[in-house]
């Protein structure tokens, strides 16, 4: 279990939870890596590879059983559990983040949100009081925190970013335009909005250039 | 220039031109692929590596000209342009993106803001007055967009990017929890903030297991 999994690999797991999902709402059964290879936009070889990492999965020829591959994915996946998310930052974005219906369904529960502007600090959030970010490491102990999620600017996310792990934080989400240096066993998974439209201005100019 | 660029690859091209933007502040002049490796997390190897894919950079032993090697990835990446951008869904989300200050720093301009909420259409950002999305294509023909974001539910998404494709968008930055299917030449890029902490639970919950 010590091979390094790539990104992408991992990226290809959380669609085809999402594809077993899609099937078991239409009658489960059983699903073939052809099926869900469709369902993910990959090849049926490339399922049968992503999921060898894990183990034996399926019978040749008999394809997966979709209840028990969803749980199998859902346990690699760790969303087989609740997560306790701390959201810094009651900016545009975290409140959107706040928001958002499907951290909620997939377990990961937004218990604080904390904020520097004392303007913000006591203010409701349905049934969350925003907390002053001076608070940081109180709250990620007393309300066991395993996830910080930085929707803060980029000059802050250092600082906050080794608070909250020098408090025993597992994982750090981080929409800061910056890079942030944490030590090796805490993984921050970073999504930064630019790179997205440069990634995408990359295609449209590389197509331009070879057409 | 026809090889596959890998999606990791891109994103590091994003890291080395802002480490290098960062160098110009600090005075340019000459930068080894091992500085530009440190500030981009990787290795010297795979900053020539990823470099080489583009043609040749820099000298031996001499190390890349900030300035020149920095125009040379903006024009990789598109970014030496200006992109003209449609937003379409102006709630949380579709908000939080349009406030953004680093999209028109980059060169990405929201030029338009559509919804299909009669209470929000009319109402003014800024300068920007809510579109009717009813009126999506007339509004990407004549305001000549490249790129629409969608931040709109699931449930929407693939019928707004078809409608979107139909009038010659060059593509896609996708922020709705679905997968949309568009012809090849137009590329998506999806941002699922719930595949996001997926993958953070994943490597968690695998050290976890490893440990």
């Amino acid at each position: 279990m010590s091979r390094r999994i790539s990104q992408s690999t991992v990226r290809r797991l959380s669609h085809y939870l999402r594809a077993l999902e899609g099937f078991e709402g239409e009658g489960g059964g059983t699903v073939s890596s052809e099926e869900l290879a469709s369902r993910g936009q990959t090849t049926a070889a490339q399922v049968r590879k992503d999921l060898s990492h894990f183990g034996s999965f399926g019978k040749r020829g008999l394809g997966y059983n979709v209840e028990e591959l969803r749980d199998r994915l859902k346990a690699i996946l760790g969303v087989d559990r609740v997560w306790r998310v701390a959201l810094i930052g009651a900016g545009r974005i975290g409140s959107a983040l706040f928001e958002y219906p499907d951290f909620k369904e997939r377990g990961y529960e937004c218990v604080v949100v904390l904020d520097n502007d004392p303007e913000k600090v006591g203010v409701k959030w349905g049934e969350t009081t925003i907390r002053d970010v001076h608070e940081l490491e109180a709250v990620i102990t007393d309300e066991r925190i395993d996830l910080v999620v930085l929707a803060i600017p980029a000059t802050a996310a250092q600082e906050i970013a080794e608070r909250a792990v020098s408090v025993g934080i597992k994982g750090v989400l981080n929409f800061a335009p910056v890079q942030i240096n944490v030590p090796a066993h805490v993984p921050v998974e970073d999504v930064n909005l630019v790179m997205e439209l440069e990634a995408l201005s990359f295609q449209i100019t590389r197509r331009g250039a070879t057409e």
